[in-house]
């Protein structure tokens, strides 16, 4: 039974999250029934990252194990035409070696977080970014984010809801930069908690218009308290970029 | 009465056109509409590009006569106000200089259009990009571009619809270039010609999969025959970037 690494793109709009919930529309489910009307087998994929409701994604990794083995692009372009019109869509396919699993192998999560920082409302990018209107000063944003940097317990940036057993974490990269109209979040981990990009984004926000210190931000980290969280940013402006596997 | 001159964002997907036209949604009815409710004037504004339906744009410009004087600061941010929900954002407002005319006054108008070229369809740039699945040679299209810049009879990439008085246009930039997945064209003229970018882009990427030589495309411009085009590109992948005034 070949397994099939499957690397896929999403507007997070129209869904529920990526996870099937029951009859909710979900990228999840909308990939599954792509599957089952191309060979007819109905199965449960599994994917690197579980993002929420209106959350995109520019580089999701998922697996389906087929009973048949196939071309790879003919699965890549057989689940893209059963895909339409629906904003999904697969980029490659490749057979995965043996043991791989989407989501137990992964060994880093990118995610990037999309402000637009100007007066006026988003038009084209409407749903896409998050419209912040005063002017943020990204390179303090910057310096304050170099705090979460490191092996540290996030329950501040931590939804309450949260399953993962530990809130201990390892964040490689946190930067931000502006480009234009837009400031720029990126963020690199081995996995992540719950709403921890949101939640780190709203805080780091907070410095950006001045409202929040450096400090005031390292010391939230410290107090291991979610009341110490800043806003949380919307879903609208966050990305799964891409997710490495150490290869 | 003061002229103000607005920079418009909008998204083209669920309009008309840029013109009002009878009851069907328009950029041009939308904008008129949020003039209406912020201060009861009905008026018709004047703009510098008429764009298609489904075409974008980050920098058409805008005139409305206001019969009070308003704070430029005012009117931008109480349209944006009247707006919502609609893809359509004034990101500037400015009171024009006597005798200034948003469509007569320009010198220049600047296109952009994006293919998106890849196998795979696009998800994340659904109706914002052309899908062109097979390899396109920006350079080899660049190269043909050439010999459309210069002033020249473009009969044969003019809509017949079209109601210019004359075929006769110069073209001041055809520019292409690869960025990733995307084949970037840039566009730059005092004015088009009906569906002129459209034509020149779908007949460049004929260059551009090997259909076509830079020497066809020389043939087909010295034509001066609608025949002679190549396929039309469609609309989504089409922005207004911008309109020059000689300030």
């Amino acid at each position: 039974m070949p397994r099939y690494r499957l690397l896929v793109e999403y507007d997070g709009r129209p869904y529920h999250g990526f996870q099937a919930q029951g009859a909710l529309p979900s990228v999840q489910a909308s990939i599954e029934r792509a599957v089952k009307a191309f060979c007819g087998q109905a199965l449960r994929l599994q994917a690197a990252g579980r993002t929420d409701t209106g959350v995109h994604a520019s580089g999701q990794v998922v697996h389906v194990d087929l009973e048949k083995e196939w071309r790879p692009d003919v699965v890549r372009d057989a689940l893209n035409a059963h895909l339409v019109p629906e904003p999904i869509a697969i980029l490659s396919a490749q057979v995965a070696p043996e043991g791989w699993h989407a989501r137990f192998s992964a060994t880093e999560r990118r995610y990037l977080y999309r402000i637009l920082n100007r007066r006026s409302p988003p038009a084209l990018d409407q749903g896409r970014v998050w419209h912040v209107k005063k002017p943020l000063d990204a390179a303090a944003m910057h310096a304050a984010a170099q705090a979460l940097v490191g092996h540290h317990d996030f329950t501040t940036f931590r939804d309450l809801q949260c399953q993962a057993k530990s809130p201990m974490k390892t964040l490689d990269l946190a930067a931000v930069r502006r480009e234009g109209d837009e400031v720029l979040l990126e963020f690199a981990s081995r996995s992540f908690l719950h709403r921890q990009v949101r939640s780190m984004t709203g805080t780091l926000a907070e410095v950006g218009v001045g409202r929040w210190t450096a400090e005031d931000l390292k010391t939230a980290l410290e107090a291991r308290d979610r009341r110490a969280c800043g806003p949380v940013a919307p879903a609208e402006g966050l990305y799964l970029m891409g997710v490495g596997y150490g290869d």
